[in-house]
């Protein structure tokens, strides 16, 4: 087991400023491309991290510390964001997940002393699900979205690179 | 085709910004994990990227504005940055590649007006490439390796996300 909740914390708190530097003020090009019909573009993973903030995350862990296994927590809607406001600019978006993760973040440093890795909650689909598990998915969850805004846009280039693609794994995900 | 002169500077212009405030600071934990034997944790990544920099986009794009397709451009060793200073800090590593980045794309603008885009050069193994495929293999390099790094480090949580693994398609890449 490599978790930790200090470098767990290292990684949620960097999330929303390095996907801030990265995307504030980039071209349209950038921000709307994406994998094809039903594929996100990087502003609806934004979206979707924002969704996943005020409503899995942290939520769950909350209801994990008050109702243990006795009932599973509410299944998360993976797609609900898509609902939301189109017009909404993507630094908008930027920082209302700053905010909300920031605000999170807090929450949890609250409890920190006290918080018991191991106790278990009881997922819809999975059953019981410890603290440490949900934490670290939280985490990989932001590095997975990371990475998914990347390969979106590293493919909008997957002809222009020419002989080059032979070298670029990414472009063949 | 994609490519757009603009466009692609907005990526190269954030990608040392992007890392360092995804890197600068985080723990041993996070800069040395890799995915086995042979491969990169994050900061060897940063090392390529320093050498890419010194030794082969820009650098490639003055050799065939010079030399056209007249000779082939030296190979670019993929593995030469394995050979330096381990002592060196992650802050160290993002700080010179930022400088070296910039350098570079100082010198890119100042060639950017009166740059044939369709001009080709001879790639050693590919042949006649365009100096549009260099920039925009440049780009998708750059996204290819955050993407990387990203990847190696939410892997190091692979086993501690339990039964969420089956949500988390970047631990089986």
């Amino acid at each position: 087991m490599n978790f930790n909740l200090r470098e767990a914390l290292e990684i949620l708190e960097r999330t929303p400023q390095t996907l801030e530097m990265f995307l504030f003020g980039l071209s349209d090009g950038w921000l709307h491309c994406n994998e094809g019909e039903g594929t996100w573009n990087a502003s609806e993973v934004v979206e979707h991290l924002i969704e996943a903030e005020k409503t899995n995350w942290f939520p769950r862990l909350e209801f994990i510390l008050q109702e243990g296994e006795s009932k599973p927590f509410p299944p998360f809607d993976r797609f609900t964001h898509l609902d939301g406001e189109k017009e909404t600019s993507i630094e908008q978006k930027l920082a209302l997940f700053k905010e909300i993760r920031a605000r999170n973040i807090n929450k949890l440093k609250e409890i920190e002393s006290t918080l018991n890795l191991e106790l278990t909650g009881s997922h819809p689909e999975f059953g019981a699900v410890k603290v440490r598990e949900l934490i670290s998915t939280w985490v990989v969850h932001d590095l997975t979205h990371i990475a998914q805004i990347v390969r979106v846009m590293a493919k909008r280039y997957g002809k222009d690179v020419g002989p080059w693609i032979s070298y670029l794994g990414i472009l063949n995900k």
